[in-house]
């Protein structure tokens, strides 16, 4: 009965019925055990979308660039959907930032669909349900899905983890220890754009993360990618022409090289032991006014360690009887 | 037989022999379920040390200040324990940065113990065993235990949270982007610093956290503590001892308010969770060339849904009959 109600579902959402999408996309993010079928139905149709990560620090115009990316790329006909975890996104519905027309024009573009997705804590990790809502347009035809977040703690490095194309956007004019943060992100990006390309100091960031690129360890996520560094601007459409050929040339040189199946692989694998991770750290939190807080209790008396502790939830909750 | 060699051990940690604290250390950073005994009684032993979390950006100056502010401490009888996990830290072996001699000193102090620890990836998270070194410099006998971190990712979360008192440390003449990207982790402290002071920008840093401090969300982490910001210069003695009394008071307003009980609660809880996750990860790992691999093809083929897949591999590793 529910198999055929999401297999409707799935057939009007590739017939593009907004509230078909709208519909799977809010079984998705509700994490109930009752849309499992729904689940596997939706990413068995799903696994043919170019999804593309876009990161970067807040203020380097990321919100800007999407939607002149996007209305780029629908040029060529294809459709779009962005998932935006950028708590500062123009999209999520309080402050408008940036263009409010293009903004207006992406909006009125049946081809085009815009998903706020909340981050999961203050700074960490990309929310429950955000790939499922990668499937969910993948499977509705959507052919590019940016996900879009902001370039602070663990939501940049899942999201290079979770995409097939990474793009680091960073602005010009951040002083040396900013810099020095990007350092450690600099392995991620597969695209590094300098956004605000028309202002004096964009040269020196360009040429910084040439050399940058240039210094540092070799990247090793695909052998026969050159990263490249592209200079943009939003406003005056500079370099977003380059910018989406160079998203797509990444795309078809995964598939020559063969490295998309590696990159496939590891999303699953990453997939499969996150939701494991998941399904225990709700189980404990159905424990909570049970054994988990005699447990508490034991540890606030230092009657036994957080290691043993959690030895005898585990054996207590009794994972395996129930999933 | 292992009971009595860690109590052993203990006793002789206690006794201040440094051979003895480093084979514990060694220990606990292994994570073998054999050692589990042995951590009981560390953690039994412990529950006295003040815990300090001190983070900041690459170039803040941290690893300068966390060896002034020690010998400060040292001058007041107390014990230190550093656990630098700051990659670029100066402690690391590799590259000496900051004032070499101030080192030495340090290092020749037999009331000073300095661990470096890893960071668990690229940039997340406390690495497995950090807290366990926390325990067994707390049953050593050290009073106080500065944890440092670099002010980057998944860290200074993890350190806010495990730590009783955390000191944010802030530099002059950081742009507008890395305010913006601070104004996330401004909850966190109970103290700021602002260090090179002597610099003739630290003015308007300090009032741009005093700013930010008004304007934000009022921090509930304790009622009762109006969050000071502090100017350092470690190279000119400044501001150290006013620093060491802040964080003295700290560790007395929690005390006096009760909330101590409520922050060792909390750790607690998230110590349990998080080796209860731990022992998870770990039984998959070890489950890597049999069904994981299995599931990992049908998810390859799309024949089944993380999700799905997820439930089957923690019915078959049977959590609760081997912890």
């Amino acid at each position: 009965m529910r198999q055929r109600t999401s297999s409707d579902l799935l057939a009007s959402a590739r017939a593009g019925e907004i509230s078909a999408i709208a519909r799977l996309l809010t079984c998705v993010e509700s994490g109930d055990a009752a849309f499992r079928p729904m689940l596997d139905a939706i990413y068995a149709a799903a696994g043919r979308a170019h999804v593309v990560g876009i990161t970067g620090v807040p203020g380097s115009g990321k919100s800007t660039l999407v939607a002149a990316l996007t209305a780029k790329i629908r040029g060529t006909g294809r459709k779009v959907a962005i998932i935006a975890i950028d708590p500062s996104s123009p999209y999520s519905g309080g402050a408008i930032l940036g263009d409010r027309v293009r903004m207006h024009a992406l909006a009125d573009d049946p081809g085009v669909f815009v998903r706020s997705m909340a981050t999961r804590g203050a700074l960490g990790g990309l929310s429950r349900g955000t790939l499922e809502a990668v499937d969910v347009f993948d499977a509705a035809g959507y052919e590019v899905v940016l996900i879009e977040t902001v370039g602070v703690g663990q939501d940049e490095i899942d999201v290079a983890r979770a995409a097939h194309t990474t793009v680091v956007v960073s602005a010009p004019g951040l002083g040396d220890d900013v810099q020095a943060i990007k350092a450690g992100v600099l392995e991620i990006a597969d695209i590094h754009v300098v956004s605000k390309v028309d202002r004096p100091d964009a040269g020196r960031t360009i040429a910084e993360l040439h050399a940058m690129l240039s210094l540092g360890p070799k990247p090793t996520r695909q052998a026969g990618w050159d990263v490249p560094v592209i200079g943009t601007s939003s406003e005056a459409d500079v370099g977003i022409d380059e910018l989406m050929q160079a998203i797509d040339r990444h795309w078809q040189s995964t598939h020559q090289s063969g490295d998309i199946l590696v990159r496939r692989s590891q999303i699953n694998e990453r997939r499969l032991l996150k939701a494991a991770e998941e399904i225990v750290r709700d189980r404990f939190a159905r424990q909570q006014d049970g054994m988990l807080s005699e447990l508490l209790a034991r540890l606030d008396a230092r009657a036994t360690s957080p290691r043993t502790a959690a030895g005898e939830l585990l054996k207590a909750i009794r994972i395996e009887s129930e999933t």
